[in-house]
């Protein structure tokens, strides 16, 4: 397919990237912040996610050969060619921890570096951290409904191509418990499972012959899919005397799979069927256009479902296809800067910041970051970005800052976790979020304010760049 | 990142492979249809997008070294493990040619293969045939209304992680004329483009400097951005001064670009400002959350836009974020098969197939296909499949065969195309398309028939699986 080297990005990236070579701004130091207007899923939070590739992807960027032959042709100068040949990003990262609650309009990550290295490394921050963001507050919805039953992603099929790759590592970043997706296992390491489909049935001459034939071959978490013919008048039956078989060898069923039809029927009517025959340990494996909503569902419906099956929802998103995350100067040359829009709340924000997510005396989240200068160590006062009448005391909240050094002229700094600790870390984020940011319908706004400092540093900047215009 | 290697599969192809193997099934032939079940965007068609990809990576696929010791560590057998290490895939291909306009419930591929090496790619074949499918039908939605105006794909930030690759190339299938995506063009030969970005204004204490500076260093197809501080009154201004400056140089400034705000307000302005400095050669491009319905009302606006850049909504495919592809077992070791349904419009058809286009004598569509066996090289009378007392009779009509063998014992036939003879192939059929299977709105439905020795063979087995079950 493709590496990725320096050339995973736009082209404007490389035009800006000339003519501040050829008219000696390269060296300008520049500051970027991440951040996204609007929360996905019209759900109360997010949940940060593709922070380790990126760091490790940036701390090995650079242009090989080919990518330099390419530019060549496209027209790109010599001399600035010779610089691309020498590429590397020496920039420093400030960033929320992978596995974070975020919340709109507020950095979770800013880029320091030259101005050339911060723009060649932003389409692919953007690519990254937008997707796996999305899909990890994806996962994170599903988890939260559905208490400690197994979750599984079988999305790869559905999956926007190699996007689905990263979809896996961030549905186990959000709280899944494993993945069909062998590549993905293999190199994240991820709990890996799997078993049939229905052509295995289909390709014997009758259903009880596929059964036996897999459960003798692969007895070790065998499930059996019950669904080919007609799941209660032969799936069922015929997987219960495997489990009867399996019993006589000191074996045991894992589970049966629902694939089609009303899962919460055909999941009581299966359970009965298992009870009646003693297999009370075979579990309930469901999949089928599963999502949060349905999973919620189902177990409103008590639906005896121990394992669900997600597929093309949590791999791409659905119904929300992308994450709005843009990347904005706030700072150039030692020079704070803002970007002015139509529409004030799209105003953006100058300067090197830290955020702060206020708490109170045990620990839990009030509801509220403040933005301030990194400079600033606490917050007395914070201000609405846009509501200037409105602002609110902080002197007798704790204050954790959220953005850490994370990468260091070019060399991250941010040691090797497990996808499980970084989901663990998630899951105890969101314990500590009242229960009303969590819900699907009309989630309560975690809101934002800003520290004094940085809203007359801000309304001094719009003043000057209104009279530029 | 990783390699498309055999690994990039479901665990459940492997789990399923092992019993094969270990069971003596491993040499059975079977056919496996792809066909998919519902158009995406409530369109009336969908581009086929991904083959020469899929048949580039089906004929090097094999399990390297360290998919080998990962899969010896989660416990596949060893003699099993010998096998794929030498597995290859050796069988055979039909399909529809790549760009050619494609509807529901009909086969677009079939593969003949053993069962472990169908089995194997099926994820893959999914995964590529599905994505690209889904955004080369969204891109050609977009050339459909934009006339000769040129469309540009800006997608790659907002695509699903390296999903963005492909979707670049499945643009240019459907009639995309363009990408900032560097590594994508770089790799299929795409014209890249791209000039600057609001930071690159921003980075400059004031908007002519920036302007000025960028035109000097990259006047070729020079395109300056004019929305960071005021549209008309500093941005379209600014550019005209530098216009007029190039001009002093012999050079001519190729555009503005428009990326925020009201795009049809805005351009008929920056139209008339430019026009009235005698710049009518200058072009407006613009940007910002278009898609088909957005470009067709500019357009019925009457505005004055040239170039469109696209991005989420090309990339992703929004709203629609998958093709519901399927890959269903048609034949096994020689014995047609079918999987039953609750509902009989999703029963299978069983057989090696054909699919032909029925046309009229000038070579029109007349708004259906025939499904027959492989062996029918013409179909006198079709039936619908699931309204027995529907038929429709074929003897005057022109029939043209779909699929066509691409692959043969592993090796590709498939000599390669470029992108452009591919969307120019599928402009060409899209335009034998009546004008009303190609509307946005409730489209006509492009309607399916079998023949008549389809049909007694589907429903003799329809009839002995009831009796399975």
């Amino acid at each position: 397919m493709f590496d990725f080297t320096a050339t995973y990005t736009d082209q404007y990236q490389l035009a800006m990237a000339q003519v501040y070579f050829e008219n000696g701004h390269k060296d300008h130091r520049s500051v970027f912040d991440y951040f996204f207007r609007k929360l996905p899923f019209e759900g109360g939070y997010a949940v940060f996610s593709g922070l380790e590739d990126l760091l490790e992807i940036i701390e090995n960027l650079s242009f090989d050969k080919k990518d330099i032959a390419y530019l060549e042709q496209t027209g790109f100068s010599e001399k600035f060619l010779n610089y691309l040949r020498d590429f590397k990003f020496q920039g420093s990262v400030y960033s929320v921890k992978e596995g974070d609650v975020v919340f709109p309009t507020r950095p979770v990550l800013q880029i320091e570096a030259n101005i050339i290295e911060a723009q060649i490394v932003e389409t692919l921050l953007l690519n990254l951290l937008n997707f796996q963001t999305l899909i990890a507050t994806k996962a994170s919805r599903m988890r939260l409904v559905s208490g400690d039953r197994h979750l599984l992603d079988f999305g790869l099929r559905r999956a926007q191509g190699p996007g689905g790759y990263y979809a896996t590592r961030a549905a186990i970043t959000g709280g899944f418990d494993g993945t069909s997706n062998v590549v993905a296992a293999r190199n994240f390491d991820i709990p890996v499972s799997g078993t049939m489909a229905h052509s295995f049935v289909q390709s014997y001459d009758n259903e009880i012959d596929a059964f036996r034939s897999f459960a003798k071959g692969r007895p070790e978490n065998c499930v059996l899919l019950v669904d080919t013919y007609n799941t209660l008048n032969s799936g069922v039956p015929n997987a219960i005397k495997i489990a009867k078989e399996m019993e006589e060898r000191g074996q045991k069923l894992l589970a049966i799979r629902l694939d089609s039809g009303d899962l919460a029927y055909f999941a009581k009517e299966s359970r009965k069927l298992l009870d009646k025959a003693g297999l009370e340990y075979v579990k309930i494996a469901a999949s089928n256009q599963l999502d949060e909503y349905v999973i919620k569902s189902l177990l409103e419906q008590q639906a005896p479902i121990d394992i669900f099956g997600v597929g093309t929802n949590l791999v791409t998103g659905n119904p929300d296809s992308a994450l709005d995350g843009v990347y904005k100067l706030a700072e150039s040359n030692g020079k704070p800067r803002i970007k002015l829009s139509e529409s004030l709340a799209k105003v953006t924000l100058p300067h090197k910041k830290q955020v702060f997510r206020i708490k109170n005396s045990s620990g839990q989240c009030v509801g509220a970051d403040a933005i301030g200068l990194r400079s600033e160590s606490r917050i007395e006062e914070m201000f609405h970005p846009f509501e200037p009448y409105k602002s609110m005391k902080l002197q007798n909240f704790e204050q954790e800052p959220l953005l850490h050094e994370v990468m260091k002229n070019g060399k991250s700094l941010v040691e090797k976790q497990s996808l499980k600790d970084i989901a663990d870390y998630s899951l105890s984020r969101l314990a500590e979020l009242p229960i009303e940011y969590k819900r699907f319908n009309n989630p309560h706004i975690y809101k934002v304010g800003i520290s004094s400092a940085l809203r007359e540093d801000r309304d001094k900047l719009i003043k000057e760049y209104k009279q530029l215009s």
